[in-house]
């Protein structure tokens, strides 16, 4: 393979230019850049998968009527700490955005908050709801269901999304402690990696169609798609052995959270097909929570004890061979501060990809 | 080793006698038995380290006065969905028994309630205090730091516990979920049976004192006890390849709600030790919350929803060599209702050390 060199895009023109694309599609504003804003966090912080590489699946999907254009969110249900909001379709991130500062609302009148949403579409990165707390002295929680990827352990078939876990806490001085993982073993994109390297895979990260592990990237990759079996592995790997029941339980939780309770759909029903094998709306769910730090005790306090336990950890011997302990979502802050003053690098395909959606509008 | 043949005990009989024992020791009737039910209920859920196999480090505890017998628990701060309590270093069951029954009673009130404790001491399974939500038609979370066992990623020393994880999730038909996960791959207890067989460990369970993989039991058990480096991995395993830095970061994650949230000691400051190596306070922290599943949708719809997906798991075609997929806490549901049925198996050691208590009050 050819060594293609990326190109280096400013984070502003990047979110400009996506905000463009929204509202040329008919998106508000306000909502368009809102989601531009999402992406680009993502690439921002190195999650070049959840950035504007996919913009073209929102355009598909706002232009194929799969996602409403003018969505009219409702609210469900709703008690001082809670509320549950059906999207009614629209785009992920708006109403994901609005949910969440609803949340921290919440959390400042009663110390602790907390909304549901069903019926939404994929929302970017679960790190970026969750660290809108940070600003506020909160802690911030976010939780999505996701496309089946994942097999449950002892099973055979994908049954559960990659469904992440999100939570964002405040330091004094120290970088906020933000973790933002998927409950499988690795993202689908590491087992793309090590299909187009050609390269066995480490044992633990996914099953073939019989459901025991496999190191086959393409096999893995091409049942997927055919949806003949198989999957990632739970974080934890196969079986009990290395407890990959406890990223089972996990990825479960979070199904349950953002869709069971909320009343989206869970498991394989999300991304739903009719019967000519067209996509109906995804009907995703989410979570988001706040919680109030000076409703537990004061925020002074808290701050300086998580920057006494960041820096204890940073500052601990390390394993040999090892140079550097870190904190969640370091490796990510520091990623920001390198792209920011840098640029954003983009792969060539994804600037074709973006010049052709920019033509198009 | 010789077969120990174990006593078959009735839970009723073995809460009576942890609950007396507790009295004769000064422990006011009600948080005896408070805390007598937690502990057999680890025996009927199959979780023997954290039965009454324990109970002589709670008796000598409260001898010692490193726990409390007659502790003043007080409220910190409060909110209409938070509490901060402190259990002014009393037994840890008792303040948690009703640190979660006022969570619950928050959420009945606005949706959710959480309530962080510190100032406490080992409070047995996080699980038990997550199912109080069940018989509420409420989901509940659980968390608590404990003795530094874990090594973070790329670490050296043990600077975490194995730090548990509970939530539990009422269902219709089915058996609840209940995830009651520590955030490492194993817990101490494996690492000991392997230690007693002179086997092996699989490799992802623990380091040596130079922070890297290990398969020698009696070697991570010597390491701990001299603290001389090393420790349980984190789920996920060593370094990245598994992405143990997600098993370390959900540890973490449980230590900043746990302890910092509250104001506990944290990392390696729990259990501190005076300069005669004499026990001090354990200063552990608890986080408790509850969710109104009706503050978000109608409690039957939730029902069934959980019915669905959990029949749906259950149900799917299993891997090659697997017979059954199982939901988190069913297996401990089966052994609840066997070992209430047919008594609780212990092991004559224990047995000899809870007549020799049992003798000594």
């Amino acid at each position: 393979m050819a060594e293609e060199k990326p190109t280096l895009v400013r984070a502003d023109a990047l979110r400009q230019f996506c905000e463009d694309v929204f509202v040329s599609l008919g998106v508000e504003r306000g909502d368009a850049h809102i989601t531009a804003d999402v992406l680009v966090a993502a690439d921002l912080r190195g999650v070049d998968s959840h950035g504007v590489a996919r913009l073209k699946r929102y355009v598909d999907g706002l232009k194929d009527g799969v996602m409403k254009v003018h969505p009219r969110a409702k609210t469900l249900v709703e008690m001082p700490a809670t509320i549950t909001i059906d999207a009614d379709g629209g785009l992920g991130q708006p109403v994901s955005y609005r949910a969440m500062r609803t949340a921290l609302d919440k959390a400042a009148n009663v110390g602790a908050g907390f909304a549901a949403v069903r019926n939404s579409n994929h929302y970017g990165i679960a790190g970026y709801y969750a660290m809108m707390a940070l600003e506020r002295d909160m802690i911030g929680v976010c939780t999505t269901n996701s496309d089946v990827l994942v097999v449950p352990t002892f099973g055979r078939k994908a049954l559960l999304g990659t469904n992440p876990i999100a939570v964002a806490v405040p330091c004094g001085r120290e970088t906020a402690f933000v973790l933002d993982m998927a409950t499988s073993t690795v993202p689908r994109g590491k087992i793309e990696v090590y299909d187009r390297l050609g390269k066995p895979m480490p044992e633990g990260w996914a099953t073939d169609e019989t459901g025991r592990n496999v190191t086959d990237a393409t096999r893995v990759l091409k049942n997927l798609n055919t949806r003949a079996g198989g999957g990632l592995l739970p974080l934890g790997g196969e079986g009990e052995l290395l407890s990959g029941y406890k990223g089972y339980g996990l990825a479960l939780l979070v199904d349950i959270l953002s869709a069971v309770l909320s009343g989206a759909a869970y498991s394989d029903l999300v991304y739903p097909k009719n019967a000519e094998g067209k996509p109906l709306p995804a009907n995703l769910g989410h979570f988001f929570g706040a919680f109030r730090i000076d409703a537990f005790r004061p925020v002074d306090e808290f701050k300086r004890d998580m920057d006494d336990l960041v820096s204890r950890l940073k500052g601990a011997e390390k394993a040999e061979g090892a140079t550097r302990i870190y904190i969640a979502g370091e490796k990510e802050h520091e990623k920001t501060l390198e792209r920011q003053a840098q640029g954003i690098p983009l792969h060539p395909k994804v600037v074709a990809a973006l010049t052709q959606i920019g033509s198009e509008q």
